[in-house]
């Protein structure tokens, strides 16, 4: 099946190009957030410059609903293209309210355990970027797919566990709302990388 | 009206074959879930029941994607069957996610006034039930999404109260973070027999 | 640009009418609960108050479902008309569920700086109204929609500095819960502002 999306390349190749740029600027996102809980001083900055990044992906999310908006035939369902920036722009949205947390809730040091569930978000970047990158070779893109589900249950699982350990081992009911919350959030962003890879699948399967 | 998509059935017959097992399948949720409440020992098996019924969605989920991915012509339009295999895979997940906090929040015993809360929302499933098998029968149908449209009502009613009585009574915050999450999450299971009730009603007049 | 959309309404004049209707209906909403909180003396009824408004926004958008389902040609995208009508819809659901918290946690004071976000909330749905009532004229539309973007940006920022305050300041637990979920409440009921006009930045981009 590779190439089944190439036909629309010359044509709508900008539409491809964003989609691309958004999925890196997700990957820098994770990676930010990862970096500033393994490296916890200068907190502040670090958050400043997830931040940014957000910035960066509300501009993206908004060329392409643009150029979405005034382009009459689109390389693949425009209601699936508005759907794909849509969830993309959930994940970073996400990336960067975990992030903001550490400053808002003033956490002055990382919970153990806390990493491992970044670093599965950053992992699941890191595929869901591999998957953008491959949709005109639908074979590549659906292992990345199912890759990210598999990501996707991993984090559900450590969350889970991370929240019980909290409430077995935090006697301080503030902290718990504090972290609690915290191990939601990245969740949910691990959740919305799902999302990502849902409309890709069904894309490719459309497609097909 | 009756009958108004028997038209589609030598061709579609498998669509609705499959709904009516997702329905079916969320109702033994439901009922396993209410169960465990009323005989409140040996949790983890009988979340892990819950659970195993919850994967049993998920497999009719991916049938009904993957069918519709694949299928031309469709009973209804594309768009609202995603909707309908969306929302019902919602309220099973949700039913799970209920279930699985007596575990992991180490729950010793049953809070008076949870299990109306769950009654209300065993009777919504059935109500989902019935409304999915008389989707060929348009009159029939809408009684049942009205009556879920009153179990709504209802079960926000009860949710409120239960969680006004947590307020007064638990003076423990933990209990209170606990609890209050159960009663939300039970109640946003009922919130999801709406959504699909709400597709169903939608269906039903587009093609009256 | 102006009177893009005019050419549809001899015939679809009603939809029109019914979406300001429902905007004018949400404004009512957001003035009663400020007022409320401006005079916090026989909260239950003025909670009532709001509830009612609540109810008319329920009839209001059965009145648009039903109308949409029943008509072939709508005068812009029959999707977009749903999103719009559904989200308006949530507006004012969120607003009742910000105002009932008030009576349900027995709250007996106003904590400071809850009305300055809930002005914020009461100045969004005065734009979103003169949104809807400008979709005939897309360049003054789009100047509410701007105006919309900046104020949901403004209710974040003072939703995170009052969640801050409140863990620094509050040292009773239950009163964080209480407080958080009314302060995050509020914030969503804007966040849901920005979502209307998103639906009405899209219908006017592509029907330019």
């Amino acid at each position: 099946m590779p190439g089944f999306l190439q036909r629309f390349m010359p044509r709508d190749g900008d539409f491809f190009v964003l989609f691309r740029k958004q999925a890196e600027n997700i990957v820098s996102g994770a990676n930010a957030f990862t970096s500033m809980l393994e490296h916890y001083t200068g907190v502040p900055e670090q958050v400043q410059r997830v931040k940014a990044i957000e910035h960066q992906g509300d501009e993206i999310t908004h060329q392409i609903f643009r150029k979405l908006n005034q382009t009459f035939i689109t390389p693949f369902d425009r209601e699936d293209m508005h759907e794909l920036c849509g969830t993309m722009d959930d994940v970073i949205d996400l990336i960067d309210a975990a992030a903001s947390r550490f400053v808002l809730y003033r956490v002055d040091r990382v919970r153990s355990g806390t990493i491992d569930l970044t670093k599965v978000l950053a992992a699941a970047t890191a595929e869901l970027s591999c998957a953008v990158h491959a949709m005109e070779s639908p074979d590549k893109a659906l292992q990345h797919v199912i890759e990210i589900n598999r990501l996707e249950n991993e984090s559900d699982r450590i969350c889970r566990t991370l929240i019980a350990q909290l409430f077995e081992e935090e006697k301080d009911p503030v902290q718990i709302i504090k972290w609690k919350e915290i191990f939601e959030v990245i969740e949910t962003a691990v959740d919305k990388c799902e999302d990502v890879s849902n409309v890709i699948e069904s894309v490719i399967l459309k497609n097909a």
